[in-house]
């Protein structure tokens, strides 16, 4: 096992790979989960002006308790100019308008008694009531976003808001998924042929994540790959499956060393994976993963999803707990085993393969256990630590 | 307040409204994050044939220890019909590929001396080792997931394994955004006007929730609004903001009326929040949302996310929490009082807007504290509970 990396050793080299989060001026609209690269500074107040804070009637403080008549209504969007409102009059005003100038409060039409013109106000109003003045929520220059935050739905409605054209952002990975092997097929039709599986499954492993990534299927071709592969230069990522191991017909290494990439390392002392290869060419991260669709999904999700979640700056180490045994849990040979199970409730449910190409067994699964290479058996009921996966599972 | 709804009895009703799930029958693809409404049947074998599970030979258990003629090997995606293996020789065989007729084990390509044709095979075989038998993780006409089930990557690499063309799963729920108001505009010109920020914000909470809403724009114009909600009728859900309070200008409750929908309760006693409108139009549920950015915000957390969840047949109770406040929070007021905050750690941060309409203080919330009526203020230091927003806000 020599000439095996250790697992936490392989995850190591991969987050160091990783280069630094490129930065992009993007529509509010389109940073959704994205992390701010820098701080965000309003280029408008907010309010832009004195707000209505409800229906009502903009009014002078020294009105109270009078009646006074009423001038034309100030609506939302309303941008008539006027002059500044003088004591014994009041402009019927609806929520979310532009509060004249002149005007002290706005007074809740429940609390007034309308006839005809004429409009009674309340015995007492309070200055400022139901106004919002502008500026007070964000002044224009101010930064009211930090570096490092992620968008949430409100932050990209509050850079609306305070009329940010573009946020800067860490962008999103750009990622494209390549199965190979001759034996995948979209309709298989002879024997020996199976259907692209751990395509379909990428995709989705990092839509969860909020990456829409290409998806293509290559036969075992060396040049079909090499071509592939070099159209595919300026994106950030390719997740290639199938073609690492040692068989004749697994061309992956050998096309890497023809582009150029730098391969960082080859197989790694886990099961399922052991083959995963990293490599890198400028920028771009390149992961060979396993055909095998169970070793597929653990590489994505441990050494994956972590690096493509550096790369655009978001946190990136999964949610751990700790739960009881549903049922036993074998004993581990020599090399780390990541188990497949169903966390629920602090039970942990170990979905073995039947074979390690099985997905039926462990297609609910929603954690991995970790066996330590050696471990003995544990009876159910026992504690043990698991990790999550899934769209969830990532610690803030 | 008599007139007003109890939040708690407002949720129940919107709840109670949602209609059945209903079932659609997808390619596997499109499925991830949808909930199955039939259990799934393998219609062929996994593995379709017995398969290699790594690079070797495929050999007969008498020959081992012995020197063995090698033949033509077998590849994954192979389909050349063969007689069965005879003692003698030896077929190169590789991961994935179909193992032939009288083979009774794969013996790995490591285990093995080739010179010329000649191989020489290891002193101990195991019957059946590395190969996966034909149907062992499931035969074909079996049940191998149940209703129920979320389709997750793992879930529908699996459906594509056993051929199933199509998952009966229950629809994703189709949505429109409508914002209202005369003063939303695209690009905002004149004094009075502001952008748009509800209708990006709603598209992003359900965007979060794995739904890709419509959005428009409508005027304070009933005919055009009823025109708008007439194109949208075959959708499942319609959220509208603003337009529902009391002024003159909010044209939502007339419009309704005049489209036929039942209105099944206006105004929660709720801050922010109180105008809050459900109506329903035969399948279609009609959320009227007030403008206010941060009650539309807490109006689609707490009401319009958890009904699209029951719809779709997901989880829809928010996750829960308990953590100690880093500042006071102050004392309510007659109604219950929604109040955004930051949880990380164990500790809570309320995040009060400076007004109504404020978004940029409340922009990282993650979680809302309640306050009931009447609440006294209390101190940092103080135990609170609060509820989750956001993608990972759903318990399982």
């Amino acid at each position: 096992m020599a000439d095996l990396l250790e697992p936490d050793e392989a995850l190591s080299r991969v987050l160091l790979a990783v280069p630094p989060p490129a930065t992009v001026h993007l529509p509010p609209e389109d940073c959704l989960g994205l992390v701010l690269a820098e701080a965000v500074l309003a280029c408008a107040d907010l309010p832009p002006f004195d707000r209505a804070m409800m229906d009502g009637y903009a009014v002078r403080l020294v009105d109270a308790g009078r009646t006074v008549t009423a001038l034309d209504e100030i609506a939302a969007g309303d941008g008539t100019s006027r002059g500044a409102l003088q004591s014994g009059h009041a402009h019927p005003i609806m929520t979310g308008a532009s509060v004249p100038a002149g005007a002290e409060a706005v007074v809740a039409i429940e609390q007034t008694t309308r006839v005809g013109d004429s409009v009674r106000l309340p015995e007492r109003i309070r200055n400022g009531a139901n106004i919002v003045p502008r500026a007070s929520e964000c002044a224009a220059g101010q930064p009211w976003a930090k570096a490092g935050e992620i968008v949430t739905p409100l932050t990209l409605a509050a850079a609306l808001g305070v009329h940010t054209a573009r946020l800067a952002v860490h962008q999103r990975p750009q990622v494209a998924v390549i199965a190979t092997g001759d034996e995948l097929a979209a309709a298989p039709s002879q024997a020996g042929q199976i259907r692209d599986t751990n395509g379909p499954m990428l995709v989705a492993l990092l839509h969860e994540a909020g990456l829409a990534a290409r998806r293509q299927v290559v036969g075992d071709n060396a040049e079909a790959l090499l071509t592939s592969l070099r159209s595919l230069a300026a994106l950030d990522a390719v997740v290639l499956t199938g073609g690492v191991s040692a068989g004749t017909h697994d061309e992956v290494p050998g096309v890497l060393s023809r582009l150029g990439a730098e391969v960082l390392f080859h197989k790694v002392a886990q099961r399922p994976g052991k083959p995963l290869l990293l490599a890198r060419l400028g920028r771009q991260l390149i992961f060979a993963l396993p055909g095998n669709p169970l070793a597929a999904h653990l590489c994505a999700c441990r050494y994956v999803l972590p690096a493509l979640r550096q790369l655009a700056a978001l946190p990136h180490v999964p949610v751990r707990g700790r739960g009881t045994l549903v049922t036993a849990l074998p004993s581990n040979t020599e090399r780390t085993w990541f188990l497949p199970a169903r966390v629920q409730a602090g039970s942990v449910m170990p979905l073995p393969p039947v074979s390690s190409a099985d997905l039926v067994q462990p297609h609910q699964a929603n954690a991995y256990i970790r066996l330590s290479p050696g471990a003995v058996a544990l009876p159910a009921g026992t504690e043990v630590d698991y990790t999550r996966i899934g769209a969830d599972a990532w610690a803030s």
